[in-house]
């Protein structure tokens, strides 16, 4: 059953920088909430900001063989995403992997699982997300599937889908939607300038969202 | 039964800037190991080292209205204390409520929960400690209370209560306590001045704290 | 049964400093990929590369007793590895006990526990591993033992083992294997040099390890 | 600072048993969603169903010398509940102690720890909510308090509130507001065997909470 | 954007019983070892073993109203499959739900949340694998959707696909694959039942599987 | 370095019997409060109580294939011990294994790893203590280490020690102090059944401890 798919649709690249800019929690509101990974995906560095297109990677616990054969499939702009087929925190990428990675034009690395040397990808400036930190070694024996639909840290991707990444975590926009969720991010960001304007002159949000009138229907008790 | 409660007991206040300056492990030691909150709760950034009056939320998994309801509660030197009703870490917290908090004078907040836009609250310096960092969005839907004890992270915190907060943790001193606490802190602060400067010269604290006999009588054995 | 051992083989200690050049991820796997602590392990601060000796101490949960004994069996070049009974996040460190270590000549401690004082450990450049970051105070009642062997994190430590620590985590050299673990450290980063070049280049780890033959031998299929 | 209070107030215990026959969802929907300690507190054995005047214990990690003290408060009826200063998971509780509580009237245990001896608890019919099962053993060396409030698995618990356990887990109801709560909890059940009547025969929630219109105006499509 | 879909692809369903008494592990194997839930899933009670077509459910945390809304699409043989939008562990399901599911034939529930009535539930036989068992109580004014893909316990869930559940968790088969999958199942089990009796009479796998030239030839060493 | 050891001491086999019968917590109070596992290993089935020398096994995450290798080893009165290498939950143990482990006189097993078909498991009388229940698949592709020592949650566990397992979880006693403890641990029996009636009598542990000096001396206040 393990296959490699050599063809995905990376359409939504041409998107991907300003996506990124928008920066995950204005991308996941702007998609009406979803496609959010789970918080215990965390950058190994703080500050990097990136967005590109999904190479998705299936493999066994403890086993990273299918990261070399991911790497020929990379093309500039893509961003790698594993997900092991069972839970493990070995350390699967680390310096060697991420200079292939680099040489091809790789933004960064989504793991659902470990990643070590992160002193060495911190000075490369090779951005990872991942759910922990470890050092532990893995073998090659094992074949799984590239660019195949997986599951990641509880959110669904599938090969060529924009991942956006930031200090907030991952989100996953779904490369038909990438434009219209880009659309709405756009319209977000313009409405929350001028809010954070009038909050910062001290201005209530109870007034500007006019929400009193709301909470006195519900019950709510000033004493 | 969600109640706003409007005056709070801020009369701690005074001493919140040396209580700041204490920390956390000499402020916790100084009130007898007491109030503490868990040590999932983590600052989003290190360095920040704050005190002041609790405003308190209790709010519903995944809803951050009473936020709204409680800047109107802010004053001056105030800390924001939010616990959900049931455990979630959801992001109840970003920049735009932080601007609104700043603008009231509010000194960071703390959440049993999690928060997002931390590149933003970095570079605004307004500090959080959260359970995690999570993009999660939140809805305006269910009522909750302001200004009433809550639970958060395992301590009990009633408003007016003074929060510490460092890289060390949270902690809570009770406001009718907090100028006996104070004066124990100041007091064991300038006792580990000179523990310090005992150590720092080679001195061993078997010795300084004359621990060798009771070690003996406890049947410490030597090999 | 509590006891103190006074002598401990440290005849791998001239080859710490290598080690620690090393890095965890490469001793790791220079030693076949055994000895690591567990993930949950991290610095208080970023960048710290260090390795040395172990002094071991175990110790009960909530009682930080036996680091004050332990710290009269520290010489320079020892690094304190700690792990309580039972498990426990309360905060056994802080900023008094590595005054007093670092007078000592320990170069770090690394404790299946709670560290506190952090950012007076970090303003020391005192670098701690440890399984949390908590303020808990601790008391002195209990005996235990120092230089013992211990199982700290998932691995197993005997006195005067060599512990490699950094920001990929913390691993374990059994002081008989030290110098047959540095050799191989050697070569592997001799030849890991190398094929960094390589796969900057843009050549792939495909070809480079001569992969493809066994993954279509394995069943892998492109489509 | 420790203390044991030894008066409190029991004046809820009369309504205990009709608390315990409603049940925790009951009771916690009844008294509008409050007082649930955190899910990972479970049974030792299922079909346990007790409530009871809480008497309070808060001691060491690691130290289960206070129970022994606080046997001496236990009157006919009462509950333990036990928290210790700093999260532990160590076996406080065992058939010893089982067996002096039984005689003194104790209808249970809560521990926000572990407990030890579950076969023997289980034959004697002693039923205990702990956070964990564990052999660890305890030592009796540092002093806490009996029946001042205490936070246990994120419940505020105060001497003589009254604890309603069962398979769903553990809550806790202010001895002040038992009464009130328990009117509430009848009316709850009265009105719960009729709707499950109307649901067994197959009538929808829908219909029944006449749920159609408001979903709609939500926004609620169907397709 | 939430949507209920009423029309699904139960095609698969005439393979449930079968698929169900073949268990989790044999379906999860005959299938490539994909579609297995995370191993926090557990059932309620334990001996149910039982199969059907997946009505899925998406809802906000701490928000059971579109359990509601599902119940009306909810045919015989099928089975609730839950998952919020983010984590939540709160009792989302409970004794009036289950006997309105069961009413209309609905063989079991699966939530990546918490669980209440558990007595109840059981004393129906109606068989619930949840994350927690939690009698935290839940609102109604978000809605989500019904029939839509899922991920739930990290596996993808699709309206239609089949849910295999027994002691050993839970296990997601997809509608169009599940003739082929009860196929393999079935063989498998008939060839388990020939090892079985063969390792009973003390043969061992080593020689029944051939195991000993490939272990030699990986190096493996007596001693 | 994978190697099978074939010779281990077993010397203590003929006391296994008494320690079952001593009990988890008893055997770890005997021997002085230490070699207990980790509280997250449960057994798959209440009641069962067993002791045996402990066939090690060192594998790597997913891959079972070491239990092949490992039943050669095993003699009647044997336990099986695995360790995965790297933190991993998948179901490594199932019935076939049990079945043969079963056919050489094998007692139980202990797993810090997930175990499956557990109904089958419970029919068989099989015991089985593990960190989780998994339905997950394993591969054969790795080889281990069949009795060397390891570290199995939070143990350290040399071949032919003796496993101690019941409700209340794993304890190791080293081979060459099951005498003794054993001996303590008879005594300790003796001593709790006098003090059993005694608590049972209504008198206090307070008293029957002679407690109240001491807590007195340690500043305990009545009020």
């Amino acid at each position: 059953m393990p296959v490699v798919v050599t063809k995905i649709d990376r359409s939504a690249q041409p998107l991907a920088a300003e996506l990124a800019e928008s920066g995950v929690a204005t991308v996941h509101e702007a998609q009406g909430r979803k496609g959010l990974m789970l918080s215990y995906m965390r950058p190994i560095y703080s500050g990097a900001q990136i967005a590109g297109s999904a190479i998705t990677i299936s493999g066994a616990p403890g086993d990273n063989w299918m990261f070399h054969v991911a790497m020929e499939q990379v093309r500039e702009g893509d961003i790698i995403v594993f997900s092991p087929t069972s839970p493990c925190g070995d350390g699967y990428f680390g310096d060697l992997l991420a200079t292939s990675a680099k040489a091809r034009g790789c933004r960064g690395a989504v793991l659902d699982a470990g990643t070590r040397d992160v002193r060495d990808l911190t000075a490369m400036g090779f951005p990872v997300w991942s759910r922990c930190i470890s050092a532990q070694g893995t073998v090659k024996e094992t074949i799984g599937s590239v660019n195949v639909p997986i599951v990641c840290a509880g959110a669904h991707v599938r090969p060529g889908d924009v991942i956006v990444a930031d200090d907030d975590g991952v989100c996953v926009v779904a490369c038909e939607e990438a434009e219209a969720v880009l659309a709405k991010a756009r319209d977000r960001m313009a409405k929350e300038e001028e809010k954070r304007a009038r909050l910062a002159s001290g201005e209530l949000g109870l007034d500007m969202y006019e929400m009193r009138a709301r909470l006195k229907a519900k019950g709510l008790r000033y004493e």
